[in-house]
């Protein structure tokens, strides 16, 4: 973590010095030439280009789904690596419309997945966690474990062939539970505020989940100041996995496009951990889960797009990864005022 | 005009129940998902595609420029004309990104554009509109021809290749204040609070800019019961050669995409001259200009990115289709439940 080094301020003034050579009026791309400036930084370089876009889906089962906090039941989440692996999901989907590609990861699936696709890892820390209602999800160990897992991750794509850009997906049943109470323990907001329909609950389900998740803070007693040990209490093999591509990512100069609420989750304890990783972080949108806009104000992330979308698997990341790579493209591609011959202002 | 049918109902619901069906919990792909039902509604197709994506960038000059409206010179609308042609601005860029083509139309630059290129159409009515403040900035009969124009541009390019969607574009120094006139007409909301600072001017420049407003409408008196009164005496060459594309669209069942101010206030027109035309209409962003949020919220229009755009050219529209791309891509390419082997909720 003392490997991430603060963004470059002078790759970004090039960068904003180029942008207003471009034969338009000064800044009137607006965000587009943000985020071009913030991808200058996050990178170092003063013409970077977003070819290689990678989204990490990482999937795991939740002990908590037994308290029935889901629409769906729990072999959703292992039918739904399947569906990824066989292009059939939305995050596919989108990804290919994006020019991205998915990497598909096994944090904690509760049945073992039996594939031979090329963009399948098996990472499995264990069967999906423990019921965090009746002690805590994850040992510390395995946490460390399962975000030592997602920096590995990361870092062998990375080797194999550069990433440009990050997307950052997941697929658990029971998630927006976990989510829900690291984002309660992590900003001090009321778990009411931050706890939401997640699938589609009903007012009553709705009131159930709000009761669980406070039944496991007061059970665990997660120290506020720790976040590992949130992590670890009431969190998700696929959140700390998501937490380690984050850090792994930051270290390595990328930048990381965060999805909906539960990845989102998983950025408040990388940021938690090493605040210096927040600058690398781009928001892609604002999902209809009602925690996910404390969690990205508690972030200082400004949220791309706001197409109330909660459907999680890296969706809105590809969304927004499209977006930020117009912003890289009008850098890269538009004439100068002295190229084209257009008079100034 | 009486050509606009109605949108398809039954082609609607038939899209919104493929769309319950697919691996996704209900409703969670939030607006992708209207945008889908929409574009079913359009076309009346219950699987469309969107793959001819052409993107019509009218140019035009105004009279109203002598009056120093805009930070840039008059000579900047052939200037940046050239710039299309040659694929240099900020709309080829993201036209690229999306997979869209920009045909640019001579509406009434005040210059001869000379050009092999052939993504050019040549429909100017004149060498720029008369100064407004000092007379009707165009005759009935000029803007009823222009309007055709565009009617004709549309029909002709979708004769020759079946459109699917279509952006709006513009280019004109000076039409802002053009585009705020007929704003303040249709909507009958203050000059002041639908004028803006175009290409940037100072405060100054703004309150001179809303007293020309003021005053032009003052000696012309636009009826305002009479959009195409509004029009020729306010309006501008290129805002009227929209008004026909819209209608033209509209008339062929093609989706039209609105991009800033301007082109909005050219749907406006189009829209007060045929009411069934708006239900063929999405906005694609909320721009900078003031006025433009009047403007779409008149049209009962929600936009769908909030980028702080203020480049017009059509560089919003692109960005708009690739997300409503995306939402059509989600319908026709993700896997139902029974396909995927997933279990419902």
């Amino acid at each position: 973590m003392a490997g991430i080094k603060p963004i470059d301020k002078e790759a970004m003034r090039s960068v904003k010095q180029r942008l207003d050579q471009l034969t338009k009026p000064k800044e009137s791309l607006g965000a587009l030439e943000d985020f071009a400036i913030k991808i200058a930084g996050i990178t170092g370089e003063k013409r970077p280009v977003l070819k290689n876009k990678v989204i990490f889906t990482l999937a795991a089962d939740h002990g908590v789904a037994d308290e029935g906090v889901s629409l769906f039941p729990k072999e959703v989440t292992a039918q739904m690596v399947y569906n990824f692996l066989n292009e059939g999901a939305g995050v596919n989907v989108l990804a290919n419309h994006t020019g991205a590609r998915v990497v598909v990861v096994d944090m904690g699936v509760a049945v073992k997945i039996t594939t031979e696709k090329k963009n399948f890892v098996d990472r499995k820390i264990a069967a999906g966690t423990r019921n965090m209602v009746k002690g805590p999800a994850m040992s510390r160990e395995e946490s460390v474990r399962a975000i030592q897992a997602g920096i590995e991750v990361f870092r062998s794509h990375h080797a194999v062939s550069k990433i440009d850009i990050v997307g950052l997906g997941e697929m658990g049943i029971g998630n927006t539970t976990a989510a829900s109470a690291i984002t309660a323990c992590i900003t001090g907001e009321k778990i009411s505020d931050v706890t939401g329909r997640g699938t589609g609950i009903d007012d009553s389900q709705l009131k159930a989940k709000v009761d669980i998740i406070a039944r496991s803070i007061d059970l665990n007693r997660p120290d506020r100041n720790d976040p590992l040990d949130i992590l670890s209490k009431v969190g998700g093999f696929e959140i700390a996995g998501l937490v380690g591509i984050v850090l792994g990512a930051a270290e390595a100069r990328v930048p990381v496009v965060v999805d909906g609420f539960i990845t989102t989750s998983a950025a408040l304890i990388a940021a938690s951990l090493a605040p210096e990783s927040k600058a690398y972080m781009f928001a892609s949108h604002n999902s209809v889960e009602r925690g996910h806009r404390i969690a990205l104000k508690w972030l200082g992330l400004d949220p791309i797009l706001d197409l109330k979308l909660r459907l999680g698997e890296g969706t809105g990341a590809c969304l927004g990864i499209s977006i930020i790579e117009a912003g890289v493209k009008i850098l890269n591609e538009m004439a100068t005022f002295d190229e084209a011959g257009v008079s100034k202002s």
